[in-house]
Order: C-alpha cells, then structure tokens, then sequence
C-alpha cells in the first residue's frame, strides 16, 4: 500500500455540497450585494482574451499594494485567498508537535490546518459575556508553542485588540521563538490594525483579504505582510501563480480608486445600523464586535430559526460549540438586505409588533 | 528564533520579476492569442458582482467534468492549476527520503516540490537523440521509490508513452508501493491518455489543466483524475476554495461548448503546420512531439536568438541543461503568430532567403 501523510490520513474534513447560489447570503460574511455596477463593468471591460491566456503577473499589484499600505513590495506576499495564507503559516513555521495558541471559538480553519500539519492546540476560552483574558493566553504561551494567532477582531466573538494586549502577547511569543499571526480579514468594518508592528519584531505576520469589505470573495485574493526575512521564506513555499488575473485586476482597481471602499463602507453601515437599531427596539440581546456580523439570540432555537429563514431563501449561521449554542450570526450588508432579513426573522421568530413597539 | 520547516530554509526558488505583457509570448506555451472574442464576451456577459462576491461552488463544474471525462464526481479534484496540483500530490503521498523518479529534463516544477517536501529526486536522463529507455526507468524504480512521474507528452522532450509502458511503470511502482502520476498538461494537442486506468490500478493519477489549448491559463485551474480513495485523501489537504469563480465559469462554459476547443486545435494545429513546413524547408534540425511548442536547432548560439527576439518583442525559451543547450523552444499558435515568429526569427538567425529557397 503506497504511503499517505499520517496527519492527513487521520483528518476528518467536512464540506458543504449544497448550492447557496439561490438564497440570501448572511452566513459566511461576503457583501451580499457584491460591487457595485459601474465600477464592476469598468474592470470588467479592461480584461481581454490575450489577459486571461497569460500566466498571471502580480508585480504591479503588489506594488499599487505596498503604496496603499505605505511599505515595501518586500513586505508582502499575495496567497490564493486567507485560507492559502494559513496554510503557507503552518506549511513555513509550523513545527509538528508544538502548540498553536488561539481564543475560542474562532476561524474553524484555523484548527483543520493544526490537524494537518501535527500541531497542538491550546484554545484559550471566552467566558459567557465573550470575554477573554489577556493573562490566560500569555499564561498559555510557552517553550512549547510554535504559533500565536490573533483575529483583530475575532469572528464571531471578540472585540478587537489593544496595542499593548498585541504587545504583550508578541513579547511573550518572541520569548518562547513562537511567531504571532494577526489575522485581519474583518479590517475596514474595524479600522485599526497592527500592520505598523510587523517591521518592529522578527515573529509578526498580518493576514488581510479582498474577500470581505472588498467584495470580491469568488475571486480569492488575500496577502501576508511581515518582515522581509519572513515574507522571503513564505514565498519559497508560495506557488509560483497563487493568485489569478481575475483577481489581480480587481483588486488593483479597488485600490485605484478608494471611493468605491468609502462607499462599500458606508453601505455596510447603514445596514449594520438599521439591524442594531431594530434589535434595540425589539429588546433583542446581540453581541456586535465591529465585523459585519451580529450574534443575536433568538426567542426560538437558532437551528430552527436556520431551518424556517432557509425556507425563505435566507442563509444564517448557528453554532455547535455550547458558548454560542443560543445564538444566530448574521452578515450585514445594505440597509435593502437587512430590511428583507428583519422582516423575515421577526415573523420566523415571532416577534409580536403591538407588544414590542 | 523562531522555527522554519528546514525544507524550505534551503530551498532556493528563482523568480521572474520582468513583466511579458508587451510581448509576443512564445517562451510558456500558454495560447498566445486567447479564447475567441465572442465566446469571451458570452462567458464574460454572464458574470454579476453577486457571484464575484461569493464563496466559488465547485459542484456543477465537477459535475459537468465528470460527464464530460466520462468518470464520477468523485474521481475528480480541482486544483489552482497544475501547481496546485503538484504541490498536494507531494504533501499527500510524498514521504520524506524517499525517492522520486521521472525522466530529465522534465517540467522544472516537480524538482522544486521534491526538494520543499524532503524527498530525492532519481532522474532518468534522455540521451542525445532525445529518447529515454522504459527499462531505465523500471530499473530505477525499487524500494526507495515513493512517487513515478510520467508527461504524457514530455516538455520540453520526449514522445507519449505507449499503453504497455504506462502499464510497466505503475506495475513496477505499485510492486514498489509507490504512486503513479501521469500529468497530461498538454492532452488536446496530444489526444492520448491515461484516464481509462485510473479506475485499474489504486496507485495512479492524472493531471490535467485548462491553461494550456483550453487558453485560460490566467485564470488558474487544474485537475487530479484517480479512483475515490486517493481523491478523498487529496481532497483532505486541499483549500476549502482552490478555484476561483471565474475559473469555474470559463471551464463550464467551455466544457458546454465543444465547438471552442475543436476551434482552438485547429487554429493551432494550422499555425504548428506552417511553423514546420518553413523549417524543414530551411533545412533546420527540429524537434516536435505533440505539444504546443517546437524544439529549433538555431544557428546561432540559444542566448543570442532569444536577446535579438526579445528585441523585437517575442519570447522564446532557452535553457541551460546540456542536452537543450543548442535548442530554442518555441510555443505554436496560430499561423499568423507563426508568421510574424518565423519573419522575426529568420532575420536573427541570417538565413538566407536566396540560397535555402
């Protein structure tokens, strides 16, 4: 019998055959409505058949990129969306055995890549009001641990970070040669970053995508940002095209023109608000942290007000772990979309207007 | 310090930093003119801001594969092109110190994934008449051997192999325990293949890509065909999201319409014909076996022809292995292409008009 990576051959990995193409879209955190049309036919139109025979060139993305965040081309590495950007972490400086130190719950990918490459995990639990200690991860970090991973902000629990939390937690790592990864996916909905640190200490990468605010996740387009040292090592594990024209073309265009992100911004806000507001009228506990997403609790079980929006054409997330097993997540996005999920999850929900208004 | 996978520490990766977008492209054999203008603007009309927003579905193209391959859903992995492709075949069944055997010189790629995931690279060389003997190849493979490589055909060299040869090598690798990967990057313009024995033995694999004659190489998707077991541990390592969505669209809409690709084999068969028809009535020594691409014995040395082509905006490929080194290769596309590369390369080359017609 021929060899197969025992981390491999004992994964257990699950995956989701049914077609969301039909169904309102509020459980994976996309924009549900996607760009907007007169900026997509723009960058539509600028693509041609010899563009999409060539083999993608990411030089110039990478240089438009480094401008826009004010660093080096040196400094970045594009990867085939965030979930190639965690895998090229553990590929790189993954250390089988050792420890990966992370909240929880968090990016479920997080731990199928630990499986993978035999690696530990230390969660590090919310308590019920979704808090965290910061005591209780530096207590975690130690001479075992490989990789500290941080959301900034956390999906879906978790306020974003301090700068002297993210410090601490690299100062602690750095003793230990363990490297920090701060994921940033949910930057825009939440603008601070610690992109400023990762030429500071020798152990700091920041993950970033064009999948969330920027709308275009069917294309997968995502980058590291660290040191050159770290950047040049990733990129000796990097495929040589791990991200395609598609991809390059629009993401370029985006940070051509930085209107087309005030105005996503803006639109998510006035959706995010309009559901917050709602909520506060109906008396509705919610747990907001800054992404576009919401925990809400529900009056009825979240597994059936999942089934009954899904018989109404819309997708909402709901949770095994038992910290959120009495809530729903839903996706913001404009005000449009979050009427059409209001009216709906109040009648699935049973709501009762004359009382609550 | 923090730790690096040793591996990639003493990888050494080259890059290609220079841009080939204002050039005639003959140096990658990717389609040097791309998809024809109305079957790109229909693919083209038929993509919204809603679906470059979402999570890419990979279900109805692997479905609409799986009809068109004549095999199941389940036989098929999509990949981020062949590299993709490559890349899992080493993390899946590669095992660290054990060899792999291919024939040299082959495509660059495989050396690289060899050496990123600790195993020994057994080439078996081509002589000086470019043919590799099927009893070196047997003798090679033993106990050590843990994966087979076979181009069917071979770039830069080297004809397809015949049924019993295949048939030898995976008998040999299965005695071996190792497995077989037949990697059919150029099927199309060479319509042998190996698919019908995936299903044979458990121990092979093929590749495929729509880079190459299907002219999407910018959009970056590939494939692995082999028997349900070997496909469910690939698809174990593999990223939730491998191929992006317009990858997807342009491989359904050109697997839905086969008239496209009958088209683009004669466009390019058309072209490879003139190509040749001109050097054997140069007299120039050539070497074609079935690919998108020509081996030319130039009369001047390799390095000058590509710097004078480069000059005059075309890009052909040179290498420095010892059996190419007298050897250009040219990518074939259409005979208008053909027309303007053979135009450009008479003149840097001096041939003659007067005396070779």
């Amino acid at each position: 019998m021929y060899y197969v990576n025992p981390n491999i051959k004992k994964l257990y990995r699950t995956s989701y055959s049914e077609s969301r193409k039909n169904y309102l879209r509020l459980d994976m955190n996309e924009n549900p409505e996607g760009l907007p049309t007169p900026f997509f036919e723009k960058v539509m139109n600028s693509i041609t058949p010899e563009y999409v025979a060539t083999y993608p060139e990411m030089a110039s993305l990478i240089g438009r990129l480094a401008g826009y965040l004010h660093c080096e081309p040196t400094n970045i590495c594009l990867t085939n969306g965030s979930d190639d950007a965690i895998r090229l972490l553990f590929e790189v400086f993954g250390e089988p055995g050792k420890k990966v130190v992370s909240v929880s719950p968090s990016f479920e990918m997080y731990a199928v890549y630990i499986n993978m490459y035999g690696m530990l995990h230390s969660p590090v639990p919310y308590n019920e009001k979704f808090e965290v200690s910061l005591d209780d991860i530096l207590a975690t970090v130690d001479s075992d641990t490989g990789i500290v991973v941080l959301l900034n902000p956390n999906s879906p629990v978790g306020a974003s970070w301090t700068e002297m939390e993210v410090r601490a937690v690299i100062e602690k790592a750095r003793e230990n040669n363990a490297v920090v990864v701060i994921d940033e996916a949910y930057y825009y909905f939440n603008p601070t970053t610690f992109l400023h640190v990762v030429n500071e200490y020798d152990n700091v990468m920041v993950f970033r995508t064009f999948s969330k605010m920027l709308s275009i996740a069917g294309c997968r387009v995502g980058f590291i940002i660290s040191n050159d040292q770290l950047i040049s090592e990733i990129k000796k594990a990097c495929s040589t095209y791990p991200v395609n024209c598609f991809a390059i073309r629009f993401a370029e265009m985006l940070l051509e023109d930085t209107k087309i992100i005030d105005d996503l911004i803006e639109i998510e806000k006035h959706g995010r608000d309009y559901l917050l507001s709602q909520l506060e009228q109906y008396n509705y506990k919610y747990h907001f942290n800054y992404g576009n997403y919401v925990l809400i609790k529900s009056n009825k079980k979240p597994k059936e007000i999942f089934e009954a929006l899904k018989q109404r054409n819309i997708l909402i997330k709901t949770y095994h772990a038992p910290i959120l097993s009495d809530w729903i997540r839903v996706t913001t996005g404009s005000i449009d979309t979050m009427r059409i999920f209001w009216e709906q999850f109040k009648e699935v929900d049973q709501v009762n207007d004359v009382i609550c208004t």
